[in-house]
């Protein structure tokens, strides 16, 4: 059509079957190493990339990958599909590198929590790749290849976040690696997953951090409040364990989204404030069945 | 002493042996039951009391009690030690009411989350009774005795608020109950647990309120945000599933305890939302960290 012809010639994937697909994973932590543990065997050739040769050893001496290397170039050279497992800043600088080195139509995926900026950098790439955003909604409080898991994946959310340039048979590639691992597929556009995840991922990681400074603030007037921190606590505060480096990554791609959310329940957390120190017990028991009702919905 | 000879007498504990008590517990919610079930066998004759038939059928086919009944006077006729498991405000009126029909040198114990105002009553009860505050540290989602478990107390705090008049063989009866009941004993004066609860127990609560609160605000804007709630939200939300009236009991008998916590949280949350706004890393980098560290040495 005439009215299309300046735009460019976006190169299709090479294989329509994840069994026939070589699968390069870059970064082997607990999300890539787990992944990877996930996929192999039901792909052609599982690759692993990290940048230290003991995470290397690790995955090959958990039978994670088929082959593993240090060797980028070399590592990607033959993909039918890359997934980059890295934090969220790392895979913005490695879209821009490693796009070169991919073959016609590889399909190039990343794990990044948040997608709007990623998404934005996977716009830009040369045609002859395939871009697709990817965030399984998984994790643990422990990083690192030690703690990797092929059943992390196992029955999560996986949003998948398609470009306009992404093709129907990328998109279905990306999918049936997703189910593959044992996920979810979930299509989320970027700007509204990053909206999503600001509230019920990002948002719940900054509760649990004031909580502990607020316990922390406490210790110092009594430190028995170490000795008798119990069960709520611990559940409330858990993902303040989360790594920093990662959590950083998320906060600051995700900035305006978060504040929002923070500033949503700093509102919701005033009103509650209010009505204890008001002691309107009427109102106060309304608004706290209300919420457990609605908690029990989300989690019957 | 001539200058005590005004102080009244006060009746000191008719047992020294658990072994030889008849424990009547007064109230067989998830609390009462579980208490009930772990003491059983240990205590010469365990007594439950409740409201309805039904518990104290419930109760019986549970083996929790050897004996159940609705008949308050007669259940505690010939008790040596009573323990109310009953909501805090529950607690306040029936100290009053049920003190007249206890035996002279009766322990009453009592298992609210909160201990200034039950405390505060207590001092004024007669003197043939032996008061001993308690808060166990332990409880679950649900409740009701339904979801009673004898090793609900296992390895678990159990604050004790001994009072002024508390009699040391009072007390020593009092530390056997909750060790032989699986838990760990710690004394504290009732003030300064409930400025510790406020922050280790309570403020959790709100927080977890907040955070559904702010979730259900959001889900008007998108649905979507239920079908990816996932771990890390279910984690810092889950004790917003309690008991609202136990719940309503506690927060608004520890009011200014919670609501100065609360304070401090808000506090916080708004200086990780200015700093996530700045984008200040390097500032953000460092309270992240400490603050995971310090959740790393509560729960090593």
């Amino acid at each position: 059509m005439s009215d299309h012809k300046d735009e460019p010639h976006f190169s299709d994937v090479r294989v329509d079957h994840l069994a026939d697909a070589q699968l390069t994973i870059v970064g082997l932590g607990l999300m890539g190493g787990s992944l990877a543990g996930a996929l192999r065997g039901q792909c052609r050739h599982v690759v692993g990339i990290a940048r230290r040769a003991e995470t290397i050893e690790a995955a090959l001496a958990g039978d994670l990958v088929d082959d593993a290397t240090t060797d980028l170039e070399g590592g990607v050279a033959e993909a039918d599909i890359v997934v980059l497992a890295t934090p969220v800043r790392v895979i913005l600088q490695q879209l821009a590198t490693i796009a070169p080195l991919l073959p016609e139509g590889c399909l190039l995926m990343d794990l990044g929590s948040t997608k709007g900026d990623i998404v934005a950098a996977m716009a830009a790439l040369p045609p002859h790749v395939q871009p697709l955003g990817g965030h399984p909604m998984c994790g643990k409080e422990r990083s690192g290849i030690e703690v990797a898991d092929p059943a992390l994946y196992h029955k999560r959310t996986f949003i998948l976040s398609p470009l306009p340039r992404t093709s129907t048979r990328a998109l279905a590639l990306g999918q049936a690696l997703v189910q593959a691992s044992g996920a979810e597929p979930l299509l989320v556009e970027a700007q509204r997953q990053d909206a999503l995840v600001a509230t019920v991922s990002h948002l719940p990681y900054l509760l649990a951090c004031a909580l502990v400074g607020t316990a922390d603030a406490t210790t110092s007037a009594d430190p028995l409040v170490w000795e008798i921190v119990a069960g709520g606590f611990r559940d409330t505060s858990r993902v303040a364990g989360s790594d920093v480096t990662m959590m950083l990554d998320i906060l600051l791609t995700n900035r305006e989204k978060v504040v929002a959310a923070t500033e949503v329940c700093l509102s919701q957390l005033q009103q509650l404030r209010a009505l204890v120190a008001s002691s309107d017990e009427a109102v106060l028991r309304t608004t706290l069945s209300a919420i457990r009702e609605t908690r029990r919905e989300m989690f019957p």
